[in-house]
């Protein structure tokens, strides 16, 4: 008898249940697995805080718990019992420190490729992408983000490409592939006014079909009847401590969880089931600005979608959810120091992030500008004159300009994090990627599975397994 | 009938084994209990990496598997499915950030304590330290360390007091309470001509009926029918790095994993059993001073210590084996580049910790002196000229100096660690604790107790619940 007949048979459910009930102490070691293990993963959630190094899940953990008085949705599954969890090595082919596309691959494809390259091999094997795999299978599939849906984590799991950076061509492959629901930003690889071959994949899309949304409201009443194309920003979204601070924002431009539910609720009626990527795209953002209202808010952005996960899973009781990250991103961490907690507690106070803030200074701004741009963000005045002109020089060309992955209009985001410091308590290792094995959890049908150290390749294998598809491509 | 008296009848473990075995997949979630279930700790060993970051954990792993194509025995438990595991909360009561005394006090009397304190509430409470607790239940005690004996973490585990900067009465309190096996370093405060009040804390050990070992000789040939008191060093012991490239210090001084096994030697016949802390201090020591030498190579110490613990329980069955950290510091991570593989690769040769070099480098050196002595620790030519100069200027006068916790000689111990960053790929946050949430991991009788989140003072009564020890004091 094989191991899913058996379970399904019922005996060792029933035995595991019966004798795990009278000795809490030993629940959670059946717990993860036991409410769902004589079932199979008709549905996958696979949500991706990217660029999450433990200290930012810590961070969003404490904040919410000083702020709200309860934890994090993330750290409640594991106070509650109710997922497994494991450490991951996220290594790539070409190095111990990925990046997002060769992350997303691991998962995607179930092989390392080089840096930069989304499911081909370095001998040119193509490794068809999981999403292809489920759709093959019958089920919808999809991704929302809050980076461009162009982007190398959603792509990783739908794509194979020499190059993540060839954002163009993925909109085009998305819509000759043939997915379900795909929403987030990106109107720079889709708009005919922006793409380099100017050509306009909105009518493309729409004559293959789909229905295309560009903001909140439309997104909230689009029928479920047709693939659904949502693009909500130029680039990347907003940041969610900038979107919650601006009205306009907040009215046109929908949360990671307001996706995430729109995604689920889009795709839950299939009957033969879904899979849906989530990505906290922009967390990795802020950590490459080491700006800390726009990661932390982020975080705690992707922790409202955990729970529209785990809600929609916990009620369905056939959907596997997968929270994780593909790397760690600068390590960053609350500092010892006297002022610690206060320090940590003026985050709360902040209304907008850096990117906001340096976005708003110009060459021609006075010091006392600066001082109070800055001071409008982050709730109170904390840098000097000296630091304001500091800050000031970076553009007027008195100082070079800072580069960076994301950092388009070279703003001083290195300068102003160095100053913040002092006042949040909170460093930074760098302004990129690390090696750090990362955190991973699972909850649903085969969560049971989860060993407690992993690589990112074996998760693409038990998506698999979870979802009995069998890997015939 | 009680949890205990079931499992000792052995319903569960033989039905949970008999279940478990013909499927390999969910093995797991059986094996961190089951194979103990039935039994109570009798002894318990708790391991303390003192300052671990989880990219500490992860790098010396990086670093066991690059150089000797094998996990380091920390992740091995993981990768074997031999551990649970946890994340830990490590706050104290006055801050997010504890530091090592609050830190080894939660744990000790299960209770949080200001930083800086050992085992007094911040109401002047009398919190009971669990080895005394241990030793009124018949069991023997102690701790080893790699720094001084009489530092915050052993001292956390054993004796009440006001400040943990009162090393020289923490050596009285030692013998006062009758511990079995104490060693590390720390002769300052137990050597007349060292000691504030002159006292010989040597001969009052020996009028006690202690055997005092000061060398690796002795440690290796002292009988076991007396308690021991082994100090090994003036202040804290030399780190591995060091240790492994001079011939003198390896005959005269133990590493960690000698000094646990001769711990578990000396205190094993005991018929009710013994605990014993075991605590790489200086992994903490490394991370305050960004010395990479000193923290990656004292972590692979602190990881050989755990094979020595672990081989033992196993071999033994009834002992607890907590392996851990007190908090993380500074945060190190390997960063994102094309050189990272090589540059993480080249510490490999490193011949000494960043302390060796820096305290080989003189005031009137000559810049190329400095750049030779840099060369014969580093094992390769990795400063320039002008970095070289204004190390130079940190001796000089120039240059102010630095200060740290650790940094007895003000050493320029992050003017160097910042040059050395490009070179190495590994990056901090900054020279103190974080706040991060740390990874803990449990083997063997009572390890199925372990909830997959805790605080720190939960494992204070995990200790005595394991041992089946009551909590009446």
């Amino acid at each position: 008898m094989d191991r899913r007949k058996f379970f399904r048979n019922g005996s060792l459910f029933t035995m595991g249940a019966a004798l795990a009930n009278p000795f809490e102490s030993t629940a959670h070691i059946f717990n993860a697995g036991n409410l769902h293990k004589n079932k199979k993963a008709k549905n996958i959630i696979f949500m991706v805080a990217d660029g999450m190094s433990t200290g930012t899940l810590n961070m969003a953990d404490l904040y919410i718990n000083r702020k709200l008085g309860r934890s994090s949705n993330w750290i409640n599954l594991y106070k509650q019992q109710r997922s497994s969890r494991a450490l991951m090595d996220t290594a790539s082919a070409s190095s111990i420190v990925t990046d997002s596309s060769a992350g997303s691959s691991s998962w995607g494809g179930g092989h390392r490729v080089n840096n930069g390259v989304l499911n081909i091999g370095p001998d040119g094997e193509h490794y068809m992408p999981i999403w292809q795999k489920f759709k093959k299978a019958g089920k919808k599939a999809g991704c929302v983000t809050t980076v461009p849906i162009t982007h190398a984590t959603p792509a990783g799991f739908c794509v194979n490409n020499d190059s993540r950076n060839a954002q163009e061509d993925i909109a085009q492959e998305y819509l000759r592939l043939g997915f379900d629901i795909m929403m987030g930003g990106g109107d720079d690889y889709f708009n005919a006014d922006h793409r380099e071959d100017k050509k306009d994949m909105y009518t493309e899309y729409k004559a293959k079909g789909w229905n295309i949304v560009r903001d909140r409201t439309a997104m909230m009443g689009v029928g479920n009847d047709k693939p659904v194309l949502g693009i909500f920003s130029k680039n990347g979204m907003a940041y969610s401590l900038d979107r919650a601070n601006d009205k306009e924002l907040e009215k046109t431009v929908p949360t990671l969880a307001e996706m995430t539910q729109k995604a689920i609720d889009h795709m839950k009626g299939h009957k033969n089931g879904f899979v849906l990527q989530v990505e906290g795209g922009k967390v990795d953002w802020g950590a490459h600005s080491n700006d800390i209202g726009a990661l932390l808010y982020d975080m705690v952005a992707f922790d409202d979608a955990i729970k529209v996960a785990i809600d929609f899973a916990e009620q369905d009781t056939e959907t596997l959810v997968i929270i994780t990250t593909d790397h760690g991103n600068a390590n960053p961490g609350i500092i010892y120091g006297k002022q610690a907690n206060s320090n940590f507690d003026s985050l709360q106070e902040y209304k907008h992030t850096n990117e906001w803030i340096l976005n708003q200074i110009k060459p021609t701004d006075s010091v006392s500008t600066v001082r109070e741009i800055i001071e409008s963000g982050t709730g109170k005045n904390t840098v000097t004159e000296e630091e304001a002109k500091f800050i000031l020089s970076h553009y007027t060309g008195q100082f070079g300009k800072e580069g960076g992955l994301y950092n388009y209009n070279k703003l001083p985001f290195e300068a102003f994090a160095e100053m913040q410091k002092k006042h949040t308590s909170v460093g930074w290792i760098s302004m990129d990627h690390s090696a750090d094995y990362v955190e991973l959890t699972m909850f649903g049908p085969g969560s049971e599975q989860l060993k407690p150290f992993v690589k990112n390749t074996d998760l693409h294998y038990m998506m698999l397994q979870a979802a009995e598809v069998e890997n015939k491509f």
